[in-house]
């Protein structure tokens, strides 16, 4: 999922060139107040361009959030009926969630998911009850997070640990589909690939880029390697064997395997969990 | 807590030899769909032997989850008098546990201690409804927990602490006693001692072993250290000399002593907390 | 944030030496039994001249707790208008919060901050509750927690980072100014630098210090270091720079620098976030 700032429709163009799952034309963080007008118009038609194009990709916009005096103007200017989801920051509670399904609505794209910011302090304490339809993925913001609660951010991010597995846990719990945190520095790209790999094994199903070249990394991560599509189907097939001769529990590889691994095995194939 | 898969009678009448404080006779995942049958009846003779042979030995049966089609046999076919609890996978809502005590009252072991798996993503989150009675101990399976929220088990289990630590939380308030996630990998004895180690500093008391040499490890862990206990006894002689001159806090041994330090030394030595 | 038993007045008299923002006399772990009645006077008589003579000074006075049987002694013979706070430790549930206002209203003290020690098992789980008015600064009590959940401290602090991440969300959500664990060991600087610094990046805004050597450390972690002022000024000014070309994400120092970042670096210099 790549962000970039609406302010900018040249950069805009280019977005899919990487080859992400989904685009964010950025209207919060990355645009001044005085942009904001203008960033909306390139917004919609930079937004319907792609989407008409692409109709694969999924395209959507990131509006400012609902306690700001943007929020509004922003969803009934950028929006339209190509939009694939649109993405709110900073939701904080139920209330929150249920002015932006409210104002969708009257602007006539009721039916759009809804992709929630769950980026401060509040929202983390809060997250059950906003991940709630028809908020239909969410993602965690770190940077957002840590500037809320007056904290650091640091390279193995422990300081984020809870409120980046709490958000996961109670997006499962919720059906909702967990993006993971940005990494700002977007030329260190062991960095982002840790960073990746730390979320996935958390339960994150995709990652935020705000740089182009954070998306193969992405891409790499989050779809299964050659080598653990092997390991499954290897295993897969010692299981079905022990299974025909009548045992639930085998020794493969130096492991107890059973039903739950013989789970994720399936899962990282995709042919059901 | 030695786990062994009830379709191999054999292997269950080997179970006390390494020296668990408890065996699990598996109905669950380590027995396939066809074989619960046998399964069941294996479970009831070789669990009703070990049981008379072996008085100090809690013998206990894992059955099938509450919403399997194997759970209602499981209960009725393959427990007893001599069975000294019960475990349960896969505890989601007060209303599975509701659903476990009235079928063991059903089937006349009313009275057994239930030992509540806690490893799906709405067991984690909804633990303190979960540990409930019947429910006097819990077990925590992070296997189970990662397949079911799409992530990856790592070697350092970073991305199951939070799950991991607050299903000890909640154990503690509701009074259960906590056992620790198994380690698959049963030939890496530092991997498991490292495991091991993590899960009792969190707070469990126990582990599950999915192998008969994983139980002496366990042991070694589990039980405190002769040099832990010297550690002990040194800091109680140091801090009752200061009491009877006066001193609530010494320094001993480069740290501060005071009340929390003597009461963790009391309960290392098993001298009431 | 310096502690010190208040049985011995000598030492209290000088904790100020070392430079702490708050001192703590402590009647609580500190203080053997038949010790209190004399710490009680002490902590009055050297606590009031204290407050007189350094009206910067926070001084303070940590009671025993609720259940303990000295609670309402200490109440009524320890404190006075001179005080800054009172600490309360144990605090478990709403109920013991209001206990400990209708105590400190009864002895004419029911306008001082209440400083709520978060540090056992119930405390963590229930810390939403806790930290209501009168409660206006918390701190993480690991010692206690641990020795509560029958845990063990380690030397990366893994085991309490679940619960100390907990405390620090719903302090923030709260309002209520977050203080970190104590480090046992007074003459490992390394490990207490580390520690700190783990706690700041949590979320926490200051340390419990239990020797006057901890205090210039605490103050050196838990304020902005000339490098980190200088890096906030740089991305600031850099930032500004961008606002008035009509952009609102820069590339700064090889980080994709946004609103969320430039909070971060405001609140780092004091200048609003």
């Amino acid at each position: 999922m790549l962000f970039a700032p609406a302010s900018n429709p040249d950069v805009l163009a280019k977005l899919p060139r990487s080859g992400p799952d989904a685009v964010v034309i950025d209207l919060e963080d990355a645009v001044p107040a005085d942009g904001k007008v203008a960033a909306r118009q390139h917004a919609r038609e930079v937004g319907e361009a792609l989407a008409t194009e692409l109709p694969t990709l999924a395209v959507c916009v990131r509006v400012n959030a609902v306690s700001s005096d943007w929020f509004a103007d922003d969803v009934r200017d950028a929006l339209g009926p190509w939009l694939a989801g649109v993405v709110v920051p900073k939701l904080d509670t139920r209330a929150d969630v249920e002015t932006v399904a409210l104002a969708l609505e009257r602007a006539g794209v009721g039916d759009v998911a809804v992709i929630a910011g769950i980026e401060t302090v509040a929202g983390v304490a809060r997250v059950d009850e906003v991940l709630q339809p028809p908020v239909r993925m969410a993602y965690f913001g770190a940077e957002d997070f840590i500037a809320d609660i007056g904290g650091v951010r640091t390279e193995d991010g422990t300081e984020v640990l809870y409120a980046r597995s709490r958000v996961a846990v109670a997006a499962r719990l919720a059906g909702v589909l967990a993006i993971d945190q940005i990494v700002p520095g977007f030329s260190d790209d062991d960095r982002f690939l840790a960073d990746a790999r730390a979320g996935r094994a958390i339960g994150y199903r995709g990652k935020m880029c705000i740089h182009p070249a954070q998306v193969p990394l992405a891409n790499q991560v989050f779809s299964p390697s050659e080598e653990e599509q092997d390991w499954a189907r290897r295993l897969l097939a010692a299981y079905k064997q022990a299974e025909l001769e009548g045992e639930g529990a085998i020794v493969f590889e130096g492991q107890m395997v059973d039903e739950p691994m013989a789970r994720r095995a399936r899962a990282l194939l995709g042919t059901g969990g």
